[in-house]
């Protein structure tokens, strides 16, 4: 039976690995890379740099494959019919590659930034391949350190204040209100710094971009002081680098409301 | 000056260390261990366990104390002020074990389980320590595995669907009402499967304890059938060993409402 390791490798730092992840690593005949295009190829090197730097004796392929493109123009209600045309091209891929790539009894991966269980497609997209029933495999997931729990840790805050709840969301529901019944909230996949939206209210910001890397940015404070500040930084990044990627945690003084 | 690491260690399996816990493990002179008594010593063993596969030659320093007693009775408004006491008893502590346990030049270390960031108070009592003015250190934070992710890795699922939100909250604040804007809530210090509440909702739960040891225990399934089995498994681990730890996630059926 052909096994697929889905194995979380932390937000960027090389040493966020966990030591069940290297043991994964060890246990794989054949890497699936799917690359989403030139601005992220500094994400693909430092997939590559890790497994040279925990497999130094080799003894293991990497396929590369290019990610289907996804229309991020589609806004609104036709939002979920994109991301399932995505998922489902995304699946023909996968199906490929598992079936194509890899023996009877070899074991792939995918390497997955973060933790595959937040805002990562990829146990989706097995499922979908799974449910086609045209290539059986096991599979079994690492966790890793999320973009959310490495940002906090380099702020030495917490994501919840005792005894109260935290909310992952996403910049695009970000956009819609700030989330009932919640004070503190940690923003994903926002291009658009729906934080500005908040500037007038009694929130600290705790931002983060490309966290774990030496290209490090930190900014935490009031949000009407320090989210100017994550303005200019992040265009000025996002400018030299071609890509950025960021994640924070917006707490609200719950004394205001 | 005194150095103080904070470190993550996963949720329950050693190999959930990650790298650089384990760089930070070797670099600390005193590990402050505070044992919550008899029921959780299997804990307390853990982390020795830990101390001695990851630093076999030894060189270290264990100091254990006892943790204050939290009034856990006090509940409703009475919660954050007996938390607060709670917070000023561990402190107290804290100061003392940084102080007069730790030379000038030593490195110090809490080990927490899971990850700091979560429903844990070893940052907010060191701030308190700081704010006091009274011992001066330095601290940083080691992200670790949480519970949480460890628990949808074993049901090899994730923590949101895709462009969803998802909370986590304790039990105390389910029991207040299913939380607003969202159908993907973690559970966490939930001692009364508040979960069945809900079950006549079309809700699914992913449920685990001990994750990660030899004495896991996984269910998943719709509420209505998985909630009572979980009730039962429970109440016979919790009778076997004396104590449990438990999370789970509700994922609600978003079409329903």
């Amino acid at each position: 039976m052909r096994k697929i390791h889905v194995i979380g490798i932390g937000a960027g730092d090389p040493d966020q690995l966990t030591l069940q992840a290297v043991r994964a690593l060890r246990d794989t005949d054949v890497f699936f890379v799917l690359d989403k295009g030139e601005v992220k190829s500094d994400l693909t090197r430092l997939r590559r740099d890790l497994l040279e730097a925990h497999l130094p004796e080799g003894g293991y392929r990497v396929v590369e494959a290019r990610d289907p493109e996804r229309d991020r123009r589609a806004g609104g209600a036709a939002y979920s019919p994109a991301v399932g045309d995505w998922r489902g091209a995304r699946a023909d891929i996968y199906e490929r590659l598992i079936s194509q790539e890899l023996g009877e009894d070899q074991s792939g991966a995918f390497l997955v930034w973060g933790d595959p269980a937040l805002y990562d497609s990829t146990l989706g997209v097995l499922e979908e391949v799974l449910a086609r029933g045209t290539v059986a495999f096991d599979h079994d997931v690492v966790p890793g350190i999320s973009s959310v729990s490495a940002l906090v840790a380099r702020h030495r805050t917490g994501l919840n204040r005792v005894a109260r709840p935290v909310q992952i969301t996403t910049g695009r529901r970000l956009a819609e209100g700030f989330p009932e019944g919640v004070d503190d909230v940690v923003v994903m996949l926002d291009a658009h710094q729906t934080f500005r939206r908040y500037a007038e209210e009694d929130i600290d910001i705790y931002w983060g971009a490309y966290i774990g890397t030496p290209d490090e940015i930190l900014v935490s404070g009031p949000l009407a002081e320090a989210g100017p500040r994550i303005e200019r930084l992040r265009a000025e990044a996002r400018e030299r680098k071609g890509w950025i990627m960021d994640t924070y945690l917006l707490r609200r003084n719950p004394t205001e409301r």
